[in-house]
């Protein structure tokens, strides 16, 4: 059965210019239209902005980052001519706005985002979450854990995020992925980091982070190899287990993604992104957040436009879930 | 009776901070939600974005004025110090979000904002529009027209807004209030425009716009004697006459009001301008409008902050309606 | 017989420094200077700025994009190290200015500039516009076919801009390809998108687009293959049939050109868009157009330099028009 | 004695341009640099940064403040022509850098800011702190209270900052000076806010405020009388107590201050304030402190060189400390 | 005989927007435009562009000046309505585009500099000059002083302008004052400084400035006195000498001028300045320039606008020249 | 024998946030504080910046380089994980600060820079110089020269430098390497471009540049061939002898450094700069520099970071001179 007509898509583009749209994701019902247009009817994908940068080290500000995404996504259109998926019409989204919380108590927040997200997604939805900064990823992990088990973490990103404290705080934008494998919430054999660069603190940073259960891919074989091979060697590692997608805006070079709060030289490009994360069609993938928007550094809205259509291409993957690889984006997918 | 504890007011600021607040003027309540949690209350105020800038003859780009207000509006809270007014507890102020428009056709775009207009107004509720550009005032016009009869304009801006035509057509930015002159629509004893300055055309600009029903005090004038000569003046012109209210943001000087399409030097200062619209209470304002906010010229919301807190006073004026006037507002107001 | 010392060329560099120079593109002779000092003399490139915005369905802005391009043009030199060619001295070109046209009437300014390419053009001179929006496209075709016949339109952009109509709206700057092709402009076998990307309405926009007469190449085929391929396919595609080249500057990723209006991620470096115009070499290039620059949205003339780069190669490919390829661009290109 | 000779001062501008001057603030000596050329002779004053914003409730930032505000003061100069004071000369002043505090634990940052100025202050030195968010106005009062006893808090800011919690938190930038008061740091009697605008909670945030010691001077003051009026009243206030200035910089409008976290709109020109804190001149001023300047906001260092002059002016005063009021300055200031 | 019919004005607004219309100040005729157009006729202001920067101490870039200021003048209108002059229809005014002058070389720069002044002022033209820095002060007075001897120098700048050497370089943008008077170019008891501020060097600065000629009007005393009241003193001071206007666009306060060099807080408003140069009327003004607008720190043209109103009132000026104070200026002007 | 312990390295990250260090590059120490901590010990690698920019053509403003420079290098760490290299730790790198010279004599500023260059290096430091504009380039090559006899200069940059004078001027940022040649500082053999771009004058810059030493990479052959294959031609060309890098910012695409003042589209991404600088290991480095970083149109510190970066890899060489190739720069390195 092809229930697509029956759910709520987007403003009719038809009626209204998209700048007069309203203010949700890729101009989205709300939660609560859904659920009053539709009572009782599955939503298989819900948005969540978290606006929090509490746990930043270094240039905060990814607090802004939902609205700024939102307001970025207004041109996103129905149809994913990348991959043939829509998004919007084979399944029903949900724009579920911003949970607010504590910008001054750190475990607090932690605690409400995990909460919230366990809440969200008690009825079997797909949480796309976007940030604020990458605290997030935990109680996000947390809460996929508790339905999905040991998860393979697919982490874009200029940084490791697995370091241990930062001015002795355990819980920062620089720790989520180390608490998270201490917590034993990752499967060790499958989690990997996409894109890192930059210096980092030592090589026990490196050995460290294979010993927490990544594997990293930096941003420079992107130089050296192809998309498609980094997207075959993510496939390999990535393999069948449930796969939670954590973007954090940085993994894309300072000139594609100025807003952000610890920008690193040498980054990828949003092509290079975009099609990195088609490569992930037909895996299992069980949630996704998109995280350190900073919009005071942004310009032209470059860097939400970025994250927008970063998280049209998670809703696009969704919406392919069953289906074979198709299309063009299938021209580089090796059988898996 | 006080029914002000059974209105729906701003979302709560100590559950949930500020930035992570509904994307409403204010946060307040969004229409729907208001007629759900009130059903068949009056709703005393309500709050619409018109995202056209089509109108426009320099700097484009008020089309997103709307969503910039809204955005440098998370900040105002329930009490205004300057005038003792509770805005949001007096009264219930709904949000009704953006009326979308055609942008390919001027004629269309106005007959739908009156349309609109006729029919947010028909239940008696005052409207405060959030523009778009200028060319909004003559729908709004024939609206109030048609429900108060003859109306008294206080037009805040730089220009005259009384040319004749531009291009050859006769409905844009510049001509809205010529326009409702000709259609019998304003008090011709009573219209005003307050903050002019920059050149004009020629002489008969001036001559032509007395014609049409306006008496002028410049922006100078702030220079040369002070806001409470300049309230008194206004309020004389204005009488017990029903008061449309149409401010242009660049009424401000540049330096308070970047985000704006035609800007001219030596303008008013935000606190001059808060201070002459604190000075219309008593009155009795029918409706209102802040135009010509264009967020791409505008930095760090500056504009924005000085269009929301106008808005801002707009609501206390109508939250104060009833009272005499009182509290430091109070203190320029002759007797009237 | 070489005439390029007779040939009026840009301000001499070594006796006024750079930004002193005058506001023309490439500090070019103005028209009417190349008339007075080489009367009856042939002037085979004309420039002309049409600041032309009204077109717009979400950022304007691009009306002040013919003075933004000029400002960015001002450290155009002579020689074109990547080709061999002297555009500036292998031929005359002058700069017409601005073309002022209605911006309140579409179909007016739609006229005005169809009739204005057909008098620049009546001497045979080739046109290069610099827009303005991509409604421009339309009267610039119209005149091109006029003298041409059936224009095989190489056109470069994230957009197909073969949408049928916005809002009712049938002259927009998303539908002058498919109005050019139902008014029977366009060589069906010969007409080709470069860059495209971002979502679309639904796949039928896909077939539509191919019944209008266009091949696609998607911008990410710049990722999977190489600027020298996509050369030898637009080369295939083109072939002999008089070409008419329309370069949306949101074919460039955002990163590479913020200022425009409707930017979509995942697109061009400057590098891959001037080597793909380097790949016309030896083609009949009728005519060129370059819309879209949005000044507001820029950022240190970043995208401003790239249009006015993007000027120079067309120039630079006119001035070889003669010459079999050589130089460096020649080394990918193949025979045809 | 007049001693000015001996003391190190800033940088030789006739050898060295002002942009390749030290990165101190108003290019004055490093605190090490003092201490070896000048052993043992005592230094009047202490400028110290601190980069923290932890405490901040809305736009996140001021931890790049200490930076930016040096970086602005680079044009200052030896000699106050308005009050006639040579605030480099008259006393030794040294830049001791920044105080690297917990930006993830606001207890930690606290105690660690008051340990630190307690310890900088233990030789007699006056402390000039560059915030950093408001928070730091707690421990700072609590170690002038040690030396001094009760403090007459001179306060300008748009805001009360004597809100009780924030989402439960009483460590922020909008409550030091209710912790101040409740903990006995005050001068009930003497206390005083400047500048304050902008809608409040509800009328109990004044009647608190007065309760906790606060006299009220509101921004629209300067519209209604004037600067000389104001500081008598302000002098008035403040008697012979020890006076600790407390400058937010979000007292002055976002026009001039746009790089601030909580702009308000109706805020003071530079030129108020310069003058208002020129009116301290005889005081018994104990300490001092310029907050909440978030360079992410800042558009040409504007904001950063309003505040790096409010530093000059309050060094100025220090450097007149034992003066009657003379020069230009003198002119409005009443005897006391 | 009024001959104003005659005159060659700006381009006509009817026709064509003023977005679209040619590069010159005001949208005026060029040069050889009026030459070719009226062939004969006196020219009685030309406006001309000096882009130098290399006398800059500080915030380099006002090369990009000239062009800046006439990209934000085409919004000028024809008729002064706060002075009732007509300056593009009382007198023929000729755009004559940029002097191009050596940017390595600071002797030659000014040797050209004067020439070219000399020769433009030839025909008895007025001369209107764009900076440019301030260093372009030096030549401009000796070419004044040539033909009109002593001068009567009105200096509206932050800044004395008055030192010595810098760096030991005798000719830069903070000396010409001091070389003026040295060169005896100067009527020692009629020139003036107004809006000077902020820390000088020594108090021997001021004493030293007075020696050279000069009375200082600080821009304090807009505070404390007002516009009308400068104007008188002014006036006074200027009386019936030749008067030669140099208005550094730092005058203005930061807020209203951010895009300049060497900024310092507590400056005018464009309303107190503009105010302040109709005050000249009736005076006799043989020369004038507009100096250090630096747009690479400039947002949204305000510092453009600010400098393109100044030159505005400066052609109203000499339009008025004949006649007697008049309309809304002659308010608070004394009879001299 | 590994002293690595004993070096004085870079503020500690744990004790302190990052946004609270020094500011230094790299928060590395300060000379003088190496020199107080190590007495005698020898300093491997002296970092200095020189504010100089008046031999510009075009935007000025690289005077402001060094500042932002070190402000944007603040995120940098101890391990370069691409190279293997620990650049703070393998030897003694110490900040001197900036050398100010005048901004007002060119040949002074030359004197000045390579006097100080002679003796900061006669301790057998090598030097790495953060400009500042190009000009540098000839001083610091004549220090080097007298240690290290003919040079090969590896120039990275989108334009020559090889002109021979502008307006004149024989000592500008467009001619160091040309005066170079002539003074016979040069190894003819061993010198090369990499990144050249955009318009030259004529095909004769091109055969002069050839005669003077140096051999052309351009940009576009990172397109059409790799960044392996270019580091496999750049050592065979550079060979054994000492070489200089000399990095001009514009060396990278607009969208990567908007903050310079000639950008020409088509230029390098970061990672393709950075990856080719991590190709000259194990190459005879003898001097360095970073220049042309133009601060005010640069945003959110983009190409600060970029050339941060480039920095670090500099340091890194150097951390890595007596080891072979080894990591994953390796990858693509021949044996030499």
């Amino acid at each position: 059965m092809n229930a697509s007509q029956d759910r709520l898509g987007p403003a009719d583009y038809s009626a209204t210019p998209r700048f007069a749209g309203p203010p949700t994701f890729g101009l989205l019902p709300r939660l609560d239209e859904v659920q009053a247009a539709r009572p009782g009817a599955p939503i298989e994908v819900k948005i969540l902005g978290v606006p929090f940068d509490s746990g930043v080290s270094y240039r905060p500000g990814a607090r802004f980052g939902p609205a700024h995404i939102r307001q970025s996504s207004k041109l996103l259109r129905p149809y994913n001519q990348a991959t043939g998926a829509a998004p919007f019409a084979a399944q029903q989204v949900a724009d579920c706005g911003d949970l607010g919380v504590n910008p001054f108590d750190i475990d607090e927040a932690i605690a409400a985002v995990q909460a919230n997200a366990d809440e969200l997604r008690a009825d079997g939805a797909k949480l796309l979450t976007l940030g604020g900064d990458h605290t997030l990823a935990l109680p996000n992990l947390r809460s996929v854990h508790r339905s999905h088990g040991k998860i393979a973490v697919l982490h874009l990103d200029a940084h490791l995020d697995t370091w241990d404290t930062y001015m002795g705080a355990p819980y920062t934008h620089g720790t989520p992925f180390r608490r998270a494998s201490e917590e034993g919430l990752l499967d060790l054999a499958r989690c990997m980091h996409i894109g890192i660069r930059g210096p980092v603190y030592g090589a026990e940073d490196l050995t460290d982070d294979e010993v927490l259960g990544f594997q990293i891919i930096r941003a420079d074989e992107y130089e050296f190899t192809s998309v498609a091979a980094i997207v075959e060697q993510m496939r390999r590692r990535l393999g069948n287990a449930p796969v939670y997608l954590s973007v954090d805006i940085d993994v894309l070079d300072p000139a594609a993604a100025p807003g952000t709060g610890t920008p690193e030289a040498g980054g990828l490009t949003s092509r290079e992104l975009l099609n990195t994360i088609r490569g992930l069609q037909g895996l299992n993938l069980v949630g996704a957040e998109i995280v350190e928007v900073a919009p005071a550094y942004d310009h032209a809205e470059i860097t939400g436009i970025a994250a927008a259509h970063v998280g049209y291409e998670i809703l696009s993957l969704w919406a392919n879930r069953e289906s074979a690889p198709s299309g063009p984006a299938g021209a580089f997918l090796t059988a898996d």
